[in-house]
Order: structure tokens, then sequence, then C-alpha cells
């Protein structure tokens, strides 16, 4: 922590400081300079956080030295975490394939889709049962019922099944009929939900946040960590931006951001970041050239009838397309699907 | 609704929309141009936002006509939602002021801070329970014990209080105790948290997400009154923008914005907005003279020992001529306080 | 500034920094850590900022401590600078108000927006001659002939004028004609166009760039008084964001901010910045409120058939009713119009 | 166009409006539904552009219905433009790689940077002369001489160069040393820089503008086919958000998204969006993957005393080995380097 002193501080503001520094056991060093003095104090900045130094008479800036978080730091694990779902991997050498609906409609139709995005090589299924919705007048999803045909697809095809908790009430529900829960972007940052989640078995998939900085995105997953539940897979699926052409802006950046800082597998979703299923190969190709572990894409074999999402869903026809280029291009990064 | 069409649409394609929309029990009109054709659908939009137009062959784009919400919107209702609490009005003549620390720290603070932003004119006490931080490691609030101090601050000054819901579970608890119950920004999206307290008796203040546009803010507040809540205040926090040199971007916009779209009340947080207590006068001002109903402004007797938000609180002296300045800017745009 | 260097970095690659920052004539301070070393380097910072320190083995990131501008700022020169034009005086106790046209259409409309703008009280008239426009296919402005209708109607009615500069090989035409150099938000990295206007005698009114930080307008503004001319005007116009239901998001804490890192006058532009002039008097308001120097304004005595911007523009009756509100409010802050 | 009009607009009002239209020569049809009454002018939307409508009593908001641009868009052109500088196409089934410095501090070095890039594959060498520095305290480019060293390094590598101009009075003098005159982010709307190299005969790379969404950009290639030429390569270089774990965020949507609205080639800068070498190479190849005609990379052989943007350069040795990575990426989605 670096404790910058406004030009005119006087000895007597730096000597509280200093005492103050001292009191919770850091040793500050005093640094002085022409235009500036500055106080580095080295050692456990966690201790320094939680104190107001920018209150401090005489304080101009108050600059942290290192990451606020710890557990999901690739310092303190430098090897990558690999979360194993069902014998699918998910941060290994293949790139993982979360496939599926937006939201669970009818059976027959997720399991049509079940089976199409199986057969095209995706290796979990993606479904909603609850879905976060801007308008209340929307389709809210089929709760329960639409957990049960999730489970229900997941045995008659082996896929393991991804879906969003919102209410933390619906946990127990969701870990009954998951394998990965989703804690979507609305929700980063509910943090009770993040420690309910952090004390289940399940891994959780953990979208970042529409406005959400990497800094704060770390620290939402750091919560799940501290509370005990260590399978975390990261997921970029846009950030909002003044641009409007696509429903978000990808944040390609993102993905080695994330490698370097943490040892935490990232996926990335170009189906919710661009909102028209034409963007979803590109930027499909792109996240899996730029590194990262997986994607998770919308597929929907009747999108007029779609009740969520229909125009940013892909067709399976489409999806089995786009999975022979993908493996090309895992292929040129070393990497397989 | 307009739906625009490709320049290459095929006859059988605008007959396959028009089909649809007929289906739906909505009159389509063409109008066919050099360049595009394009259907305009009038009446009962919402009938209409369900389906995935998008995806219908030869369609280019959709455009909604109609503001997606509707009980919130001063169409539905054009005189101003007055609210009030304990006999304070919030939305009518008078500016409200809503005053206190950040987080609850203990009674004695809490009372002292509470006496004087009573003395110095405020009219509802503000303080956190329970804490939405973005770390882990950050103090989380007292949680009940806070709620316990906050009613017996009430009970001593007669200032009625407001306080934040995190966790719905809580939403009993502090029914109990408080007579507003915040929606804080990261919840503005939680939308099982928003059906709750739209169930619920007391009056709601919404912040507005730090990415939320101000159409999805409305939507929020939407989901609160369609639960049977109409007592809603909307509060302006400051919007995510690259700009750093204060926290967010209070978007002044907004009231003006709200005050012709809506007939909901509007306070701004110019606390949140700006991180920093010396920008708080400034902006607390442009909020009032803007046309803001009220203001929620932190404040505390020892900023050094804050737990949370040091930084940008108020002591109770310097709020005290704030209170003085808002007086004359209320009085020169028609208001008091 | 702070040198922060990676947990790994070697007793070698310190060393190499350590005579890097000697070699300038610099002293280099070492705090040692449990978790980072960190160099600390006071002085004259601007040796170092040329140094491309973070490419040192070793470094993990470089932090600087002073602002990177020195003459606009208020550590330079505490007192505020007041610049005077014509005997208007900008940046002291009375409010600046800038009102006109967008664009200068023919010279008896221009005339006549002068002449009720004054009458309602502004003290300088704007309108442009060369008009920055999104698209080629948009009106450009009269050029010339705009520029000598701008300089009669201030012959008839005393106001002086102010107008905006593109290119610079027009700067000799606007310096005979105006009195005021507008350089437009698009242009605020203009970095040859900032140079020229810094070698003139005339005042500028530098607008901030639509993505700009306050930190880069502030650099823009030293690129013109390093270069010789101190009467600079900075004008917040609205920055881009997310949110479109204004046509920019008005960034009111640049106000404040401004006041507290520079002495230079600031004023605000309401109409661009929103987009409609139905917001305009409520921001104008709030401008003054939080302590602008100055607003300007577009009017428009027949906005139907303005070539430019017309949806922005007040009618003269308007605005004139505008002006009687903001006496009141400056006022209220202590200051007049 | 549509025209929406507000719920109480008057029958005078829409006589009014389509009075306006038909002036024009257009033929306005009307569409009353139950809440709003809309007129769709189809056709020569480019007649009604100019016209401010939403400033016309008793409308509410005005829709476009085409692209404001005419020229640089697919719909004018379907086939895709390729450019030949020298013998290198951009645009075609090759991806082109433009590498060098970022700008030119003496000849030794450009000689020897071009000669790694060109063994390593480059087909086009970069430096910059002028350089637009955000502080008037940084390097600002060797001027003349250096483009002079830039024409002596083509001599002898035979690689075609591009430079930037910011000053429109050195057109010429670029023209004469450089093949592909590049415009910066921070001029992309400097209007009268585009009309003049719109009559140019050199190939134009117009970057994008941080703030620039992508149908401004578009709008701002128009200016410069509509001058006259039609070489127009864009260049996406990151835009500005929230985010500051890297420079700018890469909009990696813009590749499809451009490639679908335009004909004009794309190329993607990694090293200017993220600032930092290390984020280059997984930014370049998911660029090639979604289909990039192109990237523009900075290598500098001693980055520890480049005077520009040091820490974003790669190493010669690095750049080679990315090259290397980049052909296996370019060969999976069907192109070649």
């Amino acid at each position: 922590m670096i404790i910058v002193l406004k030009p005119e501080a006087t000895e007597a503001q730096i000597k509280h400081i200093v005492t103050k520094v001292k009191s919770i056991g850091l040793k500050p060093m005093i640094s002085r300079g022409a235009e500036r003095t500055i106080i580095g104090v080295i050692g456990e900045e966690d201790l320094l956080r939680v104190q107001p130094l920018e209150v401090f008479p005489g304080v101009e800036k108050v600059m942290p030295v290192l990451a606020p978080y710890k557990l999901v730091s690739r310092e303190f694990k430098p090897a990558d975490t690999i979360i194993e779902v069902n014998g699918v991997k998910i941060g290994g050498k293949k790139v993982a394939v979360l496939a599926g609906p937006c939201a669970i409609e009818n059976f027959e139709l997720l399991l049509s889709i079940a089976r199409s995005v199986k057969k095209a090589g995706a290796s979990v299924l993606r479904g909603g049962a609850f879905k976060p919705r801007t308008s209340p007048y929307s389709f809210q999803g089929l709760g329960e019922e639409g957990l049960k045909f999730l489970a229900e697809a997941k045995k008659r095809t082996g896929l393991p099944v991804i879906t969003e908790l919102m209410d933390l009430r619906d946990l127990e529900l969701i870990e009954r009929h998951a394998d990965i829960i989703q804690i979507g972007a609305r929700n980063m940052q509910n943090f009770d939900l993040l420690k309910e989640v952090g004390r289940s078995k399940k891994p959780v998939l953990l979208k970042r946040g529409m406005a959400a900085t990497i800094k704060e995105w770390l620290l939402s997953a750091e919560y799940i960590l501290q509370n005990g539940n260590f399978n975390v897979i990261l997921c970029e699926r846009g950030i909002r931006t003044f641009e409007t052409e696509a429903r978000y802006t990808l944040d390609i950046n993102a993905v080695p951001l994330i490698k370097s800082l943490s040892h935490l597998p990232i996926v990335v979703d170009p189906s919710h970041s661009s909102g028209r299923w034409g963007l979803v190969p590109a930027i499909a190709k792109a996240a899996v050239a730029a590194g990262a572990d997986g994607i998770i894409v919308e597929v929907h074999a009747k999108p007029e009838e779609a009740l969520c999402d229909g125009p940013q869903s892909m067709l399976p026809e489409k999806f089995a397309k786009l999975m022979v280029e993908l493996r090309k291009v895992a292929r040129a990064v070393g990497r397989e699907i």
C-alpha cells in the first residue's frame, strides 16, 4: 500500500498516519521527495484495506500494490485448475462446449436439441428453468418442471447439465438436478447467493457482470472459493459499452488476462454477448484461438418459436458446421475438442 | 412495432410474417418502398414482444414503438406519486434528505450521527446492517443487531429509517425494523428480490444498477409495482463509465428524464456516485437544481474509523453547512427542504 | 513514481533498474516487503515518464504519483484564471452565458437570435460557420460567409462571438472574425490544431472529447498553455456511455473536479450533451448549482428549419424563461448572471 | 424513416408533417393504432435526414430505417474490396501483417526491425514519424527525417510502408514517402483531414476512434470514399470502456460486423488495444480466427529504450514465434499468411 501525501501535509499529520499504521502491526517506510512525501507499507495489505486512510488529514491518495483477491490468484495456485463433471474436464487440454436452448420450453424440444448438440460434439447440455428477464412481462421459465426435463434429457443422452440458480431458496432443488450451477451476470454481485453456492459441492459457472471489472469478477469468485467451493468456472459474456451494433461488447482481452491472473478455467459465451446468431461462429473461433477453455452456445431447433433469445440461437445444423470449424481452430492452437 | 425487411425479402416471407402477426390477433400494415418494405404493427405491442420476429426469414430488424414498461410510466399515471413515510413526504414540494452512516457500527455512534443529521434538517435516517461488499474480506455489516440499533435510533429521534435488503430471507426482519427498504445497485436485477419487495407493504428505494439503462431501471421498478407495491422511490447513484477521477459518473440527465417518463419520485446519491466527500456538496446542489425529489447522503462522525466508505462520508458539521446551502437552491427552484 | 516488482524479481534485475534510475539523475528508494519489493522514485517524475519502465525485466507495474500536467494545475497557479473578452469576464463571480444557433444559416435569422439572446441576458453569441458533421451528407456550414455574418451580428449587438475552428488553415480567418475560438470535442486530441491555437492571442474554449478522461482533457489544455496561450476555457459537453435516452451523459462531477484540479474556468454545454431541448433547463440549472463558470446553449428561432441540431435548440422565449430561473440559482450559490 | 407521434398529437399536427414530407417529394404512409399513430416514409431517406423532424409539434421520435452510409456499404458493393499496395494485397485470401516500431527513432534500429519482421513474414512495415501524444511532454516523433528513414528502409527491404498523417499540411510529404497513409484514432472525426486523404491516390488505413460506434466509423470512411478514394482499410484498435486491466477493450465483434456491413477490408491492432505485449499473441490469433484481413503489430528490438509504447512492443523473436502460430490459425479458417 502506498500512501501519497498532499504537498502541504504537516509533520504532525505524517506522524499520525505512521502511528496508525504501526498500531496495526505494519511497518511504514517514509520517502520524502521534492514535491510529495510518500509512505510505503509493505506486508499484509489486507490489514490496511479496511482502514479508510484516504480520510486521514494530509493524505492525497492511497494506491494498493497487491491484488485484493487471493485464493483465485495464480500467485496462490500456479497450476491450472481442471474441473471434472461427470467425466467431462473443463480447464485442461480439451476445449469444452456447453450447448443447448436458452430456456427449457418443453421436453421433446429439449431432448431433440440435446441429441443434436451431443452428436455434433458438445460436452455439456445447457438450459434455463429459472430465467432472469429484464421485463416482468417476459417468459420467466418453467421452474421445477424444467429442471425435471433437464434431468431426463441428461439421463437419455448422458450429457451433464448446467442451469442457472437465481433464488437461493432454490439451491437444493437445483443441486438435485444439475451438474453445474450457473450464476448469471445480473447476480455476479449477489453476495448472499455467492456464499450459498460457495457451500455447495457442485461446480459453479460464474458469469461476469455486464459492468464488472476483471478485478470485481475475481473478487466475486473469491467469495465462492472462500466459502469452500474451489470448482469455479469463469464465463466472459460481454460487457456493456456505448456500441449498440451488437448487444454487448465481448471482452476478448479477458481470456488471456484471466489466464495470467488466475488458475480458474474461463469459457466464453458468444451468444449472449452478440445477441445475434450470425456473429456466433466468428466469436466462438476467436475465443478458442485466444485460449478459452470452452464456449457456451445457444442452440434451438425452432428459433421462430423460442420463448427466449430466439435471435441469438443457432440452428442445430449451423451448430454442427461450427463444431467442424472450431475443431480446426482448436488444433491450430494446440487444443482439442 | 415496426418490422423492417431485408431488401431481398420474398413475397412468401412477407406473407409468412403477416400470417404470424394476424394469428396473434394484431393488424399488420405493409408499406413498400424502393429500398425496403416495412410492416407496421400498431396495437398491443406486448403480444409481439415475446415473438422472436428477428429470426423470421426476410427480417432485417424489429423496432419497438412503445416503451416496454407500463405501471411506472407517466402515460399510465400522469400525476406525481407522493410517498408518505411516518409523516415524511417524498415526491411532493419538499425535497427529502436521507442521511446517516454507510454502515451501522455501534449504537452510540449511530445515535450521535442521527441526532446531528436531524438537527441539520434531514428527514430520514439511513444506515446499513447488511452490506454488499465487493470483497469477501471487507466488513459485512452487523446484521440483525444493527437493525435493532437502527430501530432504537428511530425511537429516540423520531426519524423514519431506511436500510438495505440483500437476502430475501431477511425481508420479514427488515420489514419489522425499517420504514423504507433499500434495494442496492448490485441487486437492481435480482428479480426474485424485486418480486418479494413487490409483495411488501413498505416503500422501496430502488437504486439504479451501475450499468443499467433508464429503461431497464424502470422495468425493474415495474417488477415491484406489478407485484402490488406502488410505493417505489428511484435513486440515481452514478453509472460506470471510463472516467475514474470520481468513483462513478452521476447521470444528472436521469433526473429530468425520469420526471418525464415516470410518475415515481427520484432521489440522488452524491456520496456513492462520487466516492469522495469533497464532491458531495456540488453534486447535491446540482441534483436539487435539476429537480430531484431528494438526496441520500453519507454522514459519519469519525470517518477515520468508519468500517465502510469513510472517504465519501461527510462530517456532521460539513453536512449542516451543506443543508444551509441546499435550502437556498431548493428555494431558487420553487422547492423547500 | 512507484515501481512495483514481480515477486520473482532477482537482485540483478533490481540493480539494473536502480542503475537506470540513477543514470537519469534521480534517487531510487527500495522498500522490501514479504510479498513484493517496491522502488520509489521521488522527484522529477517527468524524466521517468519517457522511460518504458514497465518493460524492464522484473517489473510488475509502474504507478505515477504526480499528475502529468503542470501549467493547467491548481498546484501551479492557485488563483482562479479569469478571462476577459470584450468586457465579458469568464471565470469570476459572474456566470457567463454563451448562446446562439448551432450553425449560422443566414444573416437575418442570426441577427434575430442574437438580439433575443442579448435581451434575455446572454453575454456571448455562439454560431458555427464550419461544422464537424458525422455524415458527409449533412450540412457542413457556410464557411467564410458565415463568419462575416457573425462579425456583423457582433457589430450590431455588441456581443462578443465564439465560433469553431476545425481546419488549422482557417485559423487566421477565424481570428479575424471571432473573439473566442472553439475547439470541438472531436478535435480535442488534434494536437497540431492545439499547438496552433496555443500560438494565438485569442481565448480558446476547449470542449472535452466524448471519451476523454479529465486527465487527458487537462493534458490537451496543457498543449495550448505550453505554446503560450493561457486563456483557455474548458467546456464539459457530455461523455459517451451506454445510456442512450439522452445523446451523451453530462459528467456533472467534472465541474467540481476541474475546480479542484485546475485554475481554468469551466463552462457546461447542456444542449449537445442532452440532444433534446427539453432537458436543457434542468441541466443548465444543475451546472450553475454545481459551480460552473458559464453555460453554452443553443437557441434557434425556427428549430423546424434548422440545418443542424434543431431538436436540441431552445426557442428564444424558452431561453428567456430559463435565464430568469438561472439567475435565481446563481444567486443561491453566491454567483450572478 | 418512421415518425412516431405522441399519443396526444392532433390532426392538424399530423397534416403539418404530411405536408412537409410531401413537399420534399416523398410519400408518407399513415398507420393509426390504439396507442400511437406512426408515419412511415419509404424512399430517399437522406432527403429527410436533414430535416429536424423531432422538433415538429406532435412528434415523439424519429427512427431511421436505412443505414446513413452508402458507398462503404455491402449493399452498395457486394464484393469484397481488395487493395493492392506494391504487390501486397489487403482484403483477399491472404492475411496481411503490418509490423514495425511505434515510432521511428533512428535509422539503424528501424532497418534492423524491418529486416527481422520481413524475415518473419510481415508484408508491410509500420513506423510513426509524426506521433499523436496525449501529453505535450512526450516524444513527438522525428518528423520529415523519420519519413526519410522509412523510405530508405523500404528501399533496402522491399517492404511497402505505412505511416500516420496528423496535420493535413504534411499530406504531400507523406504521400511522397509512404505507401499507405494512416489516420489515427484521435483523428477519425477530423473531417477536414478525411476530405484531404479522400483526394489522395494512396490507400488509407482508418483507425476507429476510441469512442466511435461502428456506424460513425463507417461514416468517416464514407467521407474518404465520397471524395474519390475507394482504397480504405478499416482498423479496429480497441474502444474505451470501464475496464482498465488492459488499455482498451478490443471490440472483436467489429470484425464480423464490418464484414457484414461493408465491403472494405478490416485489420486489427492488438498492440494499441491491449497496451501490453503479453496480450498481443492471444488477441492477434483471435483476430485472424474471427476473420480479420490483417493485423498491425508493434515490434521493437530494444523495448527498454523505446521512446514510445515500449510496453506494448514485441521483441523480434517473440514476433517470429507469433507468426508461426498465426499461420496455423489462418490455415484453420481457410486463409493464408
